[in-house]
């Protein structure tokens, strides 16, 4: 696989302009939009009953993000996502917080069973609680994981017939088969909320320009990761905080394009776990 | 009419400091609450049955916003509309998505019969609905609209006997009988979310200084688009991109003065279309 | 007391990394999740009837905020303030717009009857609305007030046993039996929308690393107010407004450390108001 097939996805992402469909949080929400403008895409949110699934008749992809459930986003999620799956258009989930509340991990369980979820994007010990394996979730950090990351996920991609994506210092994309490791990013991306939201954003974006999913979901991560990098360090210079780190990321997103990304990108393509 | 009679509106924004109700989306809530404060106003945010009639009580104008439209906030707006009409106070309609799907569209229609509403400002595509013409609106985003734009605002302006405001590159301001064109505005403001409905709050805060809503919108959109422009161009600087771009906006638009919008304003008054 | 035993809490804050569980208005929650974070804790947000009662048992504290109340969350602050009292956890209230409306004065009193709060915090409006005093709320900010606000924190403190902080120019923090007035601050910090939440925010990273709730908030207003101080003044170049202002307070409270308070810090401690 050439770097450069991830890096001109970004090409593609801004000549089709996906509109993508959120159904998120209320924390992140305004962040998820921005960067989904700043990817090439057009953020729509909506979460009423009455018009989810006339939204996701027109939108290329959809996000769902559990940050702040409640019983009727539940529903509206399952309307919304099997809508997407009538129309054959992929869904990223984000199971924010899964495994720190049985509301969540059930919720998330029943999306799981009920929609055929493209990507799913989480942190280690997110994953691993999907995966079937003990993990502290620290409200919706993540705490001590037992288990292999790498494992998890691919177990987990197994399980579900999906990509997983597990984000951290260095972010594991996996279809259970194909397994790509991305060590781009910078330590600012974890001293501002919205990163992970956002990531799932950048992952609806892509998703909808590449057949496969697997392809979709390295370009966006790597992309991302890129802009998080230049955003922490533009001109050699340091963000001198969280809060200037921020809108540099997102000027840095905005500014992004196949050559930046074919010449920053990390990524390496691992074996399948034996224990599999 | 004279530039200085828009310009100086902005100072009758500061003396008042308008409370400026608003029912919004959770999407860009954060950038109208910044945005009326930077323009001279004081924002509150009040949504639930129980509040909104006592809080419109205190207000001195009311902003109504459908992006992240619920049956149950349709019902707070129908409450607050119609508290406002009893009270007089202007009332501010932002129909976003109207178009997108028969949720929105229905609602405003409704919101529409049962609210006397003052100005209604939106995207070509969203008027465009609105009077009655076809129109694609993608998601929250103006489509390919046949009409001409001007045309079909002063057809609405007349059917609601409303202030009508269509926001674009050139932005429209009509009454149905007097039509202003504004030529100001940076193509950045096109980059970030929330340019649409923060030009709602403006509008909010410049409704309650004018007796003729006409006056007040159109001082409200040239000082709005001004600020962009300030904000996309600090010092000769060009904005490095969305992120720096927004809070330089919100810097123009907090250091904006009466004499700046005389100097930059770039105000048509058009002859009323002969098909009307 | 010595200026040390305050600025040093704020690395107990980075030591314990406090789960803040917030139940919070959509206004400003984004602002208040980075606040926390930069301050040294981590944020979690679940309002969810199904949930909270969970959250709060893995939380080190709780905050209550009623800037966008609805009767659903009227009910969900009240199963997790009881839960964080069972557990014995720090619960922060932020009375927002208390006053202006029965539904948040009723609400507020409510929440007050049925949780034992550690530290109520409001503007000098809100706070001798909860004394029972006469006040002006206009909206959500403070209108004119006829009471010594010293004299109504004092009054309400003894009444709730709870200690009671009143923001402003000059902030006050009373237990009822010791006052502590902080003369620090930046005026950018009232022409942003969120300094009264995020002060609620710091005050739930404080709470629970100090065993006395009096000193943990006298020492997160001066931290939180010096950090208002940097980012109005960094590199001696002034913000040259509420955009870029806010971006630097953030910096400002990330890079914040005990030495730039114990050098900043303005407490005076005054003596107990004689009508009491």
């Amino acid at each position: 696989m050439e770097i450069r097939t991830f890096a001109e996805l970004l090409n593609r992402v801004r000549e089709m302009r996906p509109l993508v469909h959120h159904i998120t949080n209320t924390v992140t929400i305004n962040d998820c939009a921005n960067i989904t403008l700043h990817t090439g895409g057009a953020p729509v949110m909506a979460h009423a009953p009455e018009e989810v699934e006339e939204m996701v008749g027109l939108a290329s992809s959809l996000v769902l993000n559990i940050g702040m459930l409640t019983s009727s986003q539940v529903a509206a999620m399952l309307l919304a996502g099997k809508q997407a799956n009538r129309r054959g258009i992929p869904v990223v989930l984000d199971p924010v917080g899964a495994g720190a509340t049985h509301f969540r991990t059930e919720s998330v369980r029943r999306i799981l069973e009920e929609v055929q979820v493209t990507i799913v994007k989480g942190n280690a010990a997110e994953i691993a609680t999907l995966a079937g394996e003990r993990a502290e979730v620290r409200g919706v950090d993540a705490g001590e994981v037992a288990a292999d990351p790498i494992q998890a996920a691919q177990t987990l991609a197994r399980q579900l017939s999906t990509v997983v994506v597990v984000t951290g210092k260095t972010d594991i994309i996996t279809d259970g088969t194909r397994t790509a490791c991305v060590d781009n990013g910078h330590h600012m991306m974890g001293c501002i909320t919205g990163t992970g939201c956002m990531g799932a954003s950048v992952l609806g974006c892509f998703a909808p320009v590449a057949d496969d999913p697997w392809i979709a979901a390295v370009a966006a991560v790597t992309a991302y990761t890129i802009a998080g990098e230049i955003g922490g360090e533009i001109g050699g210079e340091s963000a001198d905080g969280p809060g200037s780190f921020k809108w540099r990321f997102f000027d840095a997103m905005a500014g992004l394009n196949a050559e930046k990304i074919a010449e920053k990108a990390k990524i390496r393509q691992v074996a399948p776990s034996p224990n599999l």
